[in-house]
């Protein structure tokens, strides 16, 4: 469906990072205009107070669902629980929604109940897309409701689908190491600077909440396995590395591994298949997910390396694509 | 063998990261006396020169094993290679050695070899007590020369080695997080600060030396495998974490892994048995290393963490530690 | 001058991080090609070996001004003493060049030759056109050589131009603080990791060769001081403030001093006067120089603190706006 | 007055940065004895939770005056405001007292109230002696009630007094920068990693706490100037250096500069006289002010640079070797 309108879109829960972002993206996209953005904490505040550099001449409002009028489309930037009534006010009125809580990424209700709250919508969690861009595009293009992945979920998930989708995955480890801004801008004492600086050190382990997205996501695409997955926190404020130690169901050797990826993302404009180990700042501000993958003569084990900028494309950036994709639009406007 | 003489120590190699600090704790070292210090590449220049806060108020000088006269002891901070000359000539004087290279470590000349360069003295490998101090301190006392193992395998084979003795391990995955002194303090464009800022990478991947290392030092205690071991390279300065995710040779829960822990561990003045993973923080400048043990349900493999300072107990208090055995010292004297 | 093609743009000297910088802005300029880069020292590395981020798909070649034909701009990013040359051969072959050097920065032969080494052609030291964009537009669009003011300059007669133009300095200390990229990408001791993280250090002191182009400004503005300039290296890759506290030539009060803020900059689009002192966080990656002035009454004196990228508006991005006005493009074309 | 016993030492306020390392080092003192560590916010929860590194094995408690008995001295590490009245109390008990609060660091109790609050105790405020070790050194020692300065006094009337003592400033610019950590460890969003990370902001411009105490010791020594204060926060944790820029009442060459100096600090064991300007990591965790003076002859000022740890020098170092006098044991036990 192209658009000969340019669509309105809101920006409800702007204070964060990931809302703030997105309103940025949106409000210098070239197809969309940024209708409104909103705090349920700091309405009456300028954005550009909080978020200097982010460029958006607009106060944070209250939101109020009949103001502006006319809106096409939203990105729900909410805490977990307290997205899914407003998603489904939105959906009442007509309106698109690219929602980037954990409200609806996980198919089995009684799941998404033990490791958040429970769920007040339940019933609209099977009409959610998985906002996975390269993996679910054409679905995304046709919903109306698209559920964005954790930021974990889209590096690990991209770094092993094309493993997964040939039922190559016996076992696999997943390290990751995450810049602070994976943890919101809330105040904590562990993300207070002097905590974080010259510290390295994991967190949720054993029970992140990541962990039960990836599972489901492998499990879809061939790998019915429970992933070991441990984050880490490391003194920086954007970018996502994730290490993935992959035991294989039988020996790969470079070639056709790099076959496998080779034919997954060849044409993918947001995916750098790299020939060395990425890091973080090659991505920094950029919806592209650079991952390397490596076969490992000395264990037998495949390592596959994903970097991404966790606001980016592990929230907002991703976010837009599926906008655009929702609205007829390139995938990649606004956003490359 | 208790003293009632101070020991004279050399320090050769004084410039480097790793010679810099052994020379600063043995010239606060209360029971040694530091008789010179030595560079072959910035000989006359003052160590405060280039390290003003560890204020050692000594220029290094060219080495010349005559003189001074009277060296008891001598820490070697020499590149592979290059150190086992050194070695040698000391040993052949009676001068007891702690060497901080890799040219010691590994007990199979062939290994050597293959990861390193040909070796110059292949007869004094097995005079070599390998320097993890907690696993070998009778044989460290007895020592003349003692071969530190490197920072990796020091964090990687103390975090493991109680599972390794029980014969626990089937298979490890180390994934490990490193500050950029562990890279040495030779001009690099990948130390340069612009490159290290805001980046999280991994290096050496299926290629690191300190691989055969710790396989070696795994299958003596009991887990004869070969460990898919990868470090990356994160913005700080000092200190290191080891992240292993263990496959048990059969199932263990939490209970029996603390137990494995306190009695493997439990008397050990250096190290810390924490009941929350530890950051790189929690140990900077000490000698010790802090442990976590995880056995995860989900799973049901178990998660280790160490966290060490890569120069500290990677390395030079670690060789201050051993030098403390080698003269019937207490281990934790100078760097407590 | 309007233009109905696309002109051809050169970046000599890609390597570093200017020209690498440069070399992106021009590739993704809407009405700039870049018909090739070139590097002394690294021709043949594709510019993504080094720059990954910047996404720049050309290999660095010899230069060779026969090769390719039809270059209308250069921008030359080449050290101090050889930029000279090389801009003297592309003025004759009727090629519009921005110098980012100093070569042509000092209006007086002696100074520069005081400060730097001997002019290889002092005769196009007067054709040049200081490229402050804000303060010399009407030359610089007339221009077919203009010298691309230094990072620090460019903050300190920002943050002073207007109390300057209205003779209001009697005496003005001006301390700036720096990231690391301001140091180029050469191998250096002093811009290693580990000798920048947790440091703050003064440089340069009373010798830092931006003093002279400062007052050489400054003067011609309507300040014919000597300002007390001094640099400070802080733990950050991009970034410059300048923090300048001036005694004035007769006392002004805070209302004033917004008055000649407004009137000196309120049309500009590139300056933000902003009612609270800037972060260097708030112009990253842009063109932007944030300004406060605080009129301090305890000590009668005039505080003004300005922000820039040194790499963009400090450097590359405002090379860009000095090209845009020289081929009668809009001046934030490509940049903002 | 030498000790012939162990004094046993109370440390109120140990949830802070300045509590915690003072009870750190008066645990690891050879002289001292940690009584006990009281906190209002965090009784019950040992140190150790929070400063891991710090490796004090005791809990937190309520305050309780008459627990443990036998108190002989005591570091109180509160806000100001709430200081005084523990203060006042500890004093009445005959313990004497080492004070980290501003309550009694002005000498004109209307100057506290207009850059503090309403002094609870003013009687008291004559009893003080300014705790800048090196030039109150007498006083101390017979001080039952020293208030430590703060961090920017300490490192700002350090690097000025010998010229103030001379009678030779005219004028002074100082423009300091500093870590996080002298922030104090509460919860804010301009102290979150996010906030500081590749940022260098100016903050209090005008109005900073520390101006009067600055002033009023210069006075003090012989300067009536009233100094252009300017604090920025950088991105590191620890560490503080001050540049100050004099116009001098007459001029002064190098070499008489030198002079004044080394007569001023010559027998200083915790002053540096460096050649070269310092940083802060060369005085990281020590109770070191290291100090450069330059003498500018482009513009016949005076700059001098002073590097300090914020919480060693700049608090909690300074107070134990108050502490130490106060014993009248050796100025640099337990913190060289």
């Amino acid at each position: 469906m192209a658009v000969s309108f340019v669509p309105s879109v809101l920006v409800a829960g702007a204070s964060g990072y990931a809302g703030a972002l997105a309103a940025r993206l949106i409000h210098r996209h070239p197809e969309f205009e940024l209708a409104a953005i909103t705090s349920r904490s700091e309405a009456g505040r300028p954005l550009s107070d909080v978020y200097p550099h982010h460029r958006v001449p607009l106060v944070m409002e209250e939101l109020d669902l009949d103001r502006p009028a006319g809106i096409d489309a939203a990105i729900v930037a909410y805490p977990h629980g307290a997205a899914a009534p407003l998603v489904a006010d939105l959906l009442d009125r007509g309106v698109r929604v690219v929602d980037l809580s954990a409200d609806f990424r996980l198919r089995d209700q009684a799941a998404y109940e033990r490791w958040y709250v429970t769920h007040s919508h339940p019933d609209l969690i099977e009409r959610a897309v998985y906002g996975l861009t390269e993996l679910n595009r054409e679905a995304i293009a046709g919903a109306d409701l698209v559920a964005c992945p954790g930021c974990f979920p889209t590096a690990a998930i991209l770094a092993l689908a094309p493993l997964a989708s040939a039922e190559l995955i016996a076992d696999v480890v997943i390290d990751a190491k995450t810049g602070v801004s994976g943890a919101g801008r809330g105040l904590r004492e562990d993300t207070q600077f002097v905590a974080v600086d010259e510290n390295v050190r994991p967190y949720g382990v054993g029970e992140h909440r990541h962990m039960p997205e990836i599972d489901q996501e492998l499990a879809k695409l061939g790998a019915p396995i429970i992933a070991a997955f441990t984050p880490h926190l490391v003194p920086l404020d954007q970018g996502e590395l994730v290490s993935c130690y992959v035991t294989t169901t039988r020996p790969i050797g470079q070639g056709e591994l790099d076959e496998w990826y080779a034919e997954a993302y060849g044409g993918e404009q947001f995916i750098d298949l790299v020939s060395r180990p990425p890091g973080v700042r090659d991505v920094r501000e950029t919806n592209i997910c650079a991952i390397h993958a490596h076969g490992d003569e000395r264990t037998g084990k495949v390592f596959v390396f994903a970097a991404i900028d966790n606001l980016w494309k592990g929230t907002s950036s991703q976010a837009v694509a599926n906008l655009n994709l929702m609205f007829g639009l390139p995938e990649g406007l606004g956003i490359s």
